[in-house]
């Protein structure tokens, strides 16, 4: 364990955390944390891991990035639920001789986005890694009784839409593969390796959705549009079907795809980390959709296909039908 | 990942995983699962981890062990808070090729005690680890208002009590380091590896303790008496003074600790893992502390040293005060 002991290291995290809000009477520190749940709601809770050499390489990404996306993949799940952040726990295996400047950067990374999503860190742990940086969060939100979203709510004739647009996190993976240097790149592309390293969870729009109870069913798309779209229909016990054209496709990664000799479709499709929402909507419900939609504000939203009695996934190519491709495998 | 990719571990570790108790109407297998809190409760999170070679060995325990200690580790930070368990989650980190039957086996350790202690299994993630094997468990408690119990709640004058006795876990480990054949070992020797394998967390002596306000302050030994003690006096502003005659060491630790030349002392002090909880109680307050550890029922307490004014840590041999030794560094 670095220069420092884990005692050391813990202690170290205590101090980069901010005061506890009124709502963690026990932060960082003790044995557990204690919470107080907002009055008449449910806790939304989720984990996520980072594992280097498979979510990020250090050669790659600052600390500071890494740590911002160990929390903005955890609280994209509670966007998904339509949950509001309260508290986050990191748990830790660092490498022998892991360098205490790396240590708190990382730290600051995930703090910062703590602090302006108001997950506040409350809990944390250190172990010693014989291999690679695994980077464990634990995200507590709330909600609203019966405001929540599951996955699974769809049903035959539901809309599908998409917040934002997609392929960009891929398009910058690529990148990052390609080692493109940045010189090189217009300003729409090297956006993309932003959202890549520093992915903004869709919190206010999965909130204001799912007070307004306005889908049916939402999930985060952490692996690829078709592997969500896929997901969702077997959680409602569905089919889908997905119009190829009809499809957001980011300006970064269609403009690098061109020159790459790649598909931005199967970026957007089959590449993974973009972390925006695909909602299943109601027809009868679309206006009131829209509306919500509108008033969360910081994204579009962009319909892209259906749920479908027939059972498969399915992609529409301007009326011809093929399987939709699978999803990324990290 | 193993034969089976993560999709499909996961829909195993659903199966697995017994029907959803009422307080979570979202359970495994959606973007975050649901949690009703108990009424005018609050919550306690902790989040440890297991990491192979470091805290565990696959040629050493079975994956039945490896499963139920990494969630008795975490529970036993609920039973030093006097949390009552509610749930918890799992994550894991798994390298290429694991083979499925370990996974259910690891599964079904963890899911038999997340049974009998009522932290139902939630939520999950599955990762792949180019390294160890790392597993990581949250865990959510319920602990009424003012009735939890932290570790810096000490004061100078307070008595201190470990529950149990302490060392065996220390010594069942040196055993599998000396590859020791069982063959050779009596009964309360043998007793020793499976402390160290299958800690069991004293859920209920820290609900009962924390519900009667019986102990000021709680710590649980996870790195040994020596960093137990000297944490929750470091938490509380104190000293610490422990008395060597007075701390309960485990008879099959005492007699492995005389066949091997060790030090039965030294395993309590300076070995981890035995997971017994040690509390601070105000002098006034003793009779109700040993009535309620008394109603606990399922071990002794024994008064073993003092927090004092004076700064330090001491262990005191006979009237001669030495610096106590350090902790457990895995």
């Amino acid at each position: 364990m670095a220069a420092l002991g884990e005692h050391a290291l813990i202690e170290r995290l205590g101090r980069l955390v901010r005061k506890a809000p009124s709502h963690v009477p026990v932060g960082i520190g003790d044995d557990a944390a204690i919470v107080e749940p907002d009055r008449g709601a449910l806790m939304a809770v989720s984990v996520d891991a980072l594992v280097e050499g498979v979510h990020f390489r250090r050669s790659w990404s600052p600390p500071r990035s890494i740590g911002h996306k160990a929390l903005a993949v955890a609280l994209s799940d509670l966007a998904a639920m339509g949950a509001a952040p309260r508290a986050s726990l990191l748990s830790l295996a660092l490498p022998e001789g892991f360098p205490v400047a790396e240590f708190d950067e990382l730290l600051e990374g995930f703090a910062a986005l703590a602090d302006s999503s108001r997950a506040a860190l409350i809990g944390g742990n250190i172990a010693r890694s014989p291999g690679p940086i695994v980077i464990d969060v634990t995200v507590l939100g709330s909600v609203k009784r019966r405001r929540w979203l599951e996955r699974g709510g769809g049903q035959a004739g539901d809309e599908l839409y998409v917040t934002g647009d997609l392929g960009a996190a891929a398009a910058g993976l690529a990148m990052r593969e390609a080692a493109d240097s940045s010189g090189e790149l217009e300003a729409s592309e090297r956006a993309c390796i932003d959202r890549y390293e520093r992915p903004e969870p869709r919190l206010r729009m999965g909130q204001v959705i799912g007070r307004n109870r306005a889908a049916a069913a939402a999930i985060d798309l952490s692996d690829g549009l078709a592997d969500g779209a896929r997901q969702m229909a077997q959680a409602s016990q569905t089919g889908v079907v997905l119009e190829a054209d009809a499809i957001p496709l980011n300006e970064g990664a269609r403009r690098w795809a061109a020159r790459a000799g790649a598909d931005a479709l199967t970026l957007a499709l089959s590449g993974g980390e973009d972390y925006e929402l695909l909602f299943a909507v109601r027809p009868r419900r679309r206006r009131a959709f829209l509306a919500a939609a509108k008033q969360a504000g910081n994204s579009t939203v962009t319909k892209i296909g259906r749920l479908t009695r027939e059972p498969g996934a399915w992609l529409d190519r301007g009326g011809q039908l093929q399987p939709l491709p699978a999803g990324f495998e990290h």
